[in-house]
């Protein structure tokens, strides 16, 4: 096996969230009969039941109408959108960004956090991700020949906190770990950093000179409640080590567009495009003019958004409650829910299939977020709200026939 | 300087199509007054003198409507997308292409490229490039970490082929390269390989066991009296070794819509998708439908196309060959040209800036596609026909200021 095969033989996608399709039919003994209901996607958000910000396509027109030089622009992104960009995240984070310096936009945030992460990495660095985290942490650590250094999050703990082990974390960075990447919102928990966690986070990438690269993508989804905490915001971090990544592909809907910003530290972001101009040259031209709606949504229209999703939040807690043995923390931010299962009869990968083939209800196995997460799988409750409560009762039907 | 930081010195993108908005403004000596006319942007073609193929946008707008199962498509594409585009490239280039294991539809023929090499390469790999070839080909390489073997192209030297040396080309070969990655028709000169080179490349590669990775972006766009040939459809090379890209961004316009497409080795393109995976998910969603437009173009659009280009170019040689010492070759396929300047009293980095400031007019220097060609220029002619031509005189006016 040569390097690159080796390589990929650790990148695998068959349990990728919309990527079902392409798994192999392994047979796994069915004890329950079909478990009829109309199909639910947890795997993804449905932009279907929670559609993109009203307008999107009307300024997609618009790219289309600009032209030549809406198709061809820097590859960092077109300098007014980035300008207007700038200025929303600036409000939004209370962070001071230069749009020409300071800020990237990419084919969505999946292309941030790649462009990040090569940008920052050389061979051998030591990456502190903690577990669980985005699947695709892990992965870009591999891919660009680090080490992982993973770092637990006892996230079932408290409610005051993440429960991210900050122990753990500095005697990591004591070792030499070089960059620490982590989501907030946690995905795929849902919860939120406490303001100390950020604060402590930042205090010793400081002492210890390691890079930050954050995601932020659901950081506009917060429910009642719950404070957040920018890391940009801090001002204890030297600005030039730290990166953070928003994007309106999740709670906008957005995802369709391929669009992400990252902002930050200048000499970083300097590299991504530099790295963004041999990956996919950049954004797509006329999808760039739809962040013109981002931060711009109409009156309310934010407030509701939220409002129907804490909705279904609650419901879908209650029922997942309601199955005996099932331990989950309520979503503090974003859409996502990690239930943890008691012991079954059958394996997680079995399981999730079963739920595929007998209840028409997808979810991606804990397994993706980190190789202990053997009992646990991840929902995206962005969803039709009867359809997503009426597949919670379908799994509890599920786990109930496969109980220990 | 660390190994990243190294890797990115190498990266520069100041010199690259639509970055020259990031040049610093070092001075040069104008010894021309402003020269007046029509700003042409040669770095690029102009989609709005050449418009996108006609009803692309409403099949956006038909993609945007699908909604979720659309935004959330497989990493590698919509299957019916997937399908019918096969079919049409199979037409097209004569080669066997199964929807599910050869094909991936990627954001840009850039997306291609980076995901093909990606897949490809291994830590120390010794690539053939050929001199001049597409500038990325070389960072590509420099940032997986390859190492670059140059193939000298003598492009000039004859028009019944493209020129490449296969004697230099077999012995690289013979002294391990893993990987040959060329553009045919080639970029920047817009000169055809014939079927005996591209036969020769195919039967050296298969004797050697080197992987092939071949961009065929602009087969289309092929003026009259010049034979194609494609290396998939030539059945000597192992077609598991062998990639092909191509794309609807340059001929049909759509580069704003960032498409792309490789076919070919079902191993390369399973791991093609599991790296799109953690670079961008996918080529937008609501883009893909726009493929459904390609190679479905309405009758005569692309003939049409073909002889309006073929217009400029014999119109632009011309020109060209009117400025005493000038070289250049007719465009075969394409729409570049790569002129060959007299010696000059200024750099070609000082001269490239001059047209820029005084002449309105933006190419590309040489030196993007080799260190070598420190006395050529790429230019775009997919332009506003008679704007194209008076940047020519232009540029002739400039060419007298500075010539030795």
């Amino acid at each position: 096996m040569d390097s690159v095969e080796m390589k990929f033989s650790k990148l695998g996608v068959e349990n990728a969230p919309g990527q079902e399709v392409r798994q192999k039919n392994n047979k796994v003994e069915m004890q329950v009969d079909k478990i009829p209901g109309i199909p639910v996607d947890f795997s993804h958000g449905d932009v279907d039941a929670f559609e993109p910000i009203p307008g999107t396509l009307d300024q997609f027109i618009e790219g289309v109408q600009i032209g030549s030089k809406q198709a061809y622009t820097e590859y960092r992104g077109n300098k007014k959108i980035r300008e207007e960009t700038a200025e929303k995240l600036a409000n939004f984070t209370s962070t001071k960004i230069d749009a020409d310096k300071n800020l990237i936009i990419t084919p969505g945030t999946q292309g941030a956090l790649f462009l990040a992460m090569g940008a920052s990495l050389s061979r051998n660095d030591k990456v502190a991700i903690v577990k669980p985290d985005y699947f695709a942490n892990r992965k870009l650590v591999e891919f660009f020949d680090g080490e992982v250094i993973p770092i637990q999050m006892d996230y079932l703990r408290s409610t005051s906190e993440a429960g991210v082990d900050l122990t753990q974390l500095e005697a990591s960075f004591k070792a030499g770990v070089k960059l620490f990447l982590f989501s907030n919102p946690n995905n795929p928990t849902g919860v939120v950093y406490s303001q100390n966690e950020i604060r402590e986070i930042a205090k010793l990438a400081q002492q210890y000179e390691v890079k930050v690269i954050v995601d932020e993508l659901y950081a506009r989804l917060v429910f009642e409640g719950q404070y957040y905490t920018h890391i940009s915001a801090q001002k204890i971090l030297d600005p030039e080590n730290l990166i953070t990544i928003m994007g309106p592909s999740k709670t906008e809907s957005l995802s369709g567009y391929r669009l992400g910003v990252a902002f930050g530290s200048s000499k970083i972001i300097d590299r991504m495009e530099k790295l963004q101009a041999i990956v996919s040259l950049r954004a797509s031209g006329y999808s760039q003019v739809v962040l013109n709606s981002w931060f711009n949504e109409p009156d309310g229209w934010m407030v509701k958004r939220i409002e129907q999703h804490q909705a279904i939040r609650d419901d879908l807690i209650r029922k997942l409650l309601s199955i005996k043995g099932i331990q989950v923390r309520a979503t503090e931010a974003g859409s996502y829910l990690f239930p943890k299962l008691p012991e079954l009869t059958v394996t997680l990968e079995e399981f999730v299939k079963v739920l595929r083939n007998q209840a028409n209800v997808i979810v991606t196995p804990g397994t993706e977020f980190g190789p202990q997460f053997t009992d646990s799988f991840r929902i995206n409750f962005s969803q039709n709200h009867k359809a997503a409560a009426a597949a919670i009762d379908r799994i509890n039907k599920a786990v109930e026939a496969y109980r220990k």
